[in-house]
């Protein structure tokens, strides 16, 4: 019953067979089926293209076009911030896009957009298969309608461009700051006025000082936006987003629907574009952060010591009230704090440690 | 031709089709395809099983059975360290390791083995698919006969368990330390003498007090040999092996032999084992290092910077003699070392700059 609910968007059209047909093993005449992914970005957005068309590819590719997804981008069928809901409502089979868009739909939804000192990409990839992660993250995506995968990873994001220096807690007094999330509410404490304000509005607030500052992705996505041009700091380290997930969200009538070696395939694209985009993110972001420097003269700063101690210790505040806005925010707080607090120690040994001693002072190679 | 060499292999045999009667789609019944790989590890060896085990079911369950890929142990087929000899000559179509263990056979894969204070797993895995590394890592495996794919990685690795302290430089020297690969080169230049030694030998070796030292592999593998329970010292930061990318080869012509959307799936499977087996490591070495310190009195020791700086420094030649042994060492010493130049300084200020942030003193959560 479930899987003829779910057949009504299917259909077998030429151009499926057409395209399968270049396989050598020919697919299977029967139950094609094709899905509609539509994501939260423009078509060929810098980065955080690449996940969600990768999926869209492999799922046709691996399957002999038993499965397609049809990819639309922002706006293509729903508003971006809609996808969610069309998702959820079956109008979309699928949908990708980033945490933080759906926080205002759940309080528990928050956990999984970048916590403020929280966890790194590594750790929060960890945190998903074998912390209890993708279980509770099922629990609340479920709540929603949708089955969720890991699709793609900025890695630690910069703490924002800003036309003020920071020197001191007291410096974020008065200013006028483009963030959201946890990170934002910890900024709304310590005196700063958070603006909400879609990522192509920046550039020219910025450069008519109708903003003083905005926390925005990472160098590559930045200098592709200018910021450089209309910013005259760049802040480290991103404190409010070590790691941010990007999400591949499935209407759940769909997937239980699948059998078991579609489901595989749609897991292993969704893990393959996970290790991909966050490959893409450093490797793209090394060289930014490179041209930033060398060809427009950026100087980049950071954020001190007893800044940064203040901005944790709100942090800290921050998420404990978040925790407590529910039953389900308080079990994913706790899922995640205790993970938090068992892999610290131990990146700070392995991890942390290596990267110290490999920046000491020594010549290395040629 | 190539097509058909290759399908000398495979068979039509009637367990493959009882196991894909149980998937929805039934697969096709002709060019159903077998495979066998063999491991370098023993059955169910901890995180190291990991890897080839969800190759082998995510490839038989995503292609609905038309390839399905037998897994054998270390010893069933071929002795471990002759896995890569029988792959290339098609004894076995695929191969699942480590590879130090094929670095006696060409110069320059000593440099796919870990670096001594070379590149993390965020950046290795940039590398791979960001900066060149894969297809200079099939040009070398490709020497070999074998198509190469990450499939899993250590993470970086602790600096070895010890029974005499180091505090300094000399403490190295006369030390029977039991290493591999290019860090035992390091070793060796600061008056230490490497041993060979097979993993299981290393407890009684240490407890004997046959050798002083042994680079093993992280907290959750030494703990499971006992090594806390014949060595004193567990020391860090693991500066001879900051990751340690596991190996999946397989031979040239079956690789080559496979349709578009098979190749797709073997790629999707080791991607997927690739994060799976890294999150493993990560997290069951936090629960582990846990684990050492509280019920095992395990003290964790630091090499101090000024010795890290000499390892660094002596690091950096032992590279560039192996990157002299010919030109296609050369060739892969300079895309690494580029990508390592690249990397470093937007790493340092990234993730390291982040994981010093989060380390300072402030109070956190619950």
């Amino acid at each position: 019953m479930k899987r003829r609910d779910f057949i009504k968007t299917a259909s077998t059209v030429g151009v499926v067979g057409a395209a399968a047909s270049a396989f050598a093993t020919p697919a299977i005449s029967q139950n094609r089926i094709e899905w509609k992914m539509q994501t939260t970005w423009r078509e060929n957005s810098p980065l955080l293209w690449t996940g969600p068309k990768l999926v869209a590819d492999y799922v046709s590719k691996m399957s002999g076009g038993r499965l397609t997804i049809k990819l639309y981008a922002a706006g293509e069928i729903a508003p971006p911030l809609q996808v969610m809901d069309v998702v959820a409502d079956g109008g979309l089979e699928m949908g990708h896009g980033y945490p933080p868009y759906w926080a205002g739909k759940l309080p528990a939804m928050q956990f999984f957009t970048p916590l403020p000192f929280g966890i790194t990409t590594q750790e929060q990839n960890a945190w998903f298969l074998y912390g209890g992660g993708q279980e509770i993250a099922d629990k609340v995506y479920g709540e929603l309608g949708v089955k969720f995968l890991p699709s793609g990873n900025t890695s630690v994001q910069s703490a924002g461009w800003f036309n003020k220096e920071i020197n001191s807690i007291e410096d974020y007094q008065g200013m006028k700051i483009r963030s959201g999330g946890l990170g934002s509410k910890v900024l709304a404490k310590v005196g700063a006025t958070p603006v909400q304000m879609p990522l192509g509005e920046v550039p020219q607030a910025l450069q008519t000082n109708s903003i003083d500052g905005a926390d925005f992705v990472g160098p590559f996505n930045d200098m592709a936006f200018g910021l450089h041009k209309v910013a005259k700091y760049c802040y480290w380290p991103g404190w409010m987003e070590p790691c941010g997930v990007l999400d591949c969200f499935i209407n759940k009538a769909a997937w239980d629907g699948l059998s078991d070696d579609l489901k595989a395939i749609v897991e292993a694209a969704n893990a393959m574009a996970n290790n991909v985009v966050l490959s893409e993110f450093v490797a793209k972001n090394a060289q930014a952060y490179q041209t930033l420097q060398t060809e427009h003269g950026v100087k980049m700063q950071f954020l001190n010591d007893e800044t940064l101690a203040v901005l944790g210790k709100i942090a800290g505040e921050v998420i404990v009230e978040a925790s407590e806005a529910d039953a389900l925010s308080k079990e994913v707080y706790d899922s995640l704090m205790s993970f938090r607090k068992l892999v610290m120690p131990y990146t700070n040994t392995s991890e942390l440690a290596f990267l110290n001693a490999r920046n000491l002072d020594f010549p290395y190679g040629g």
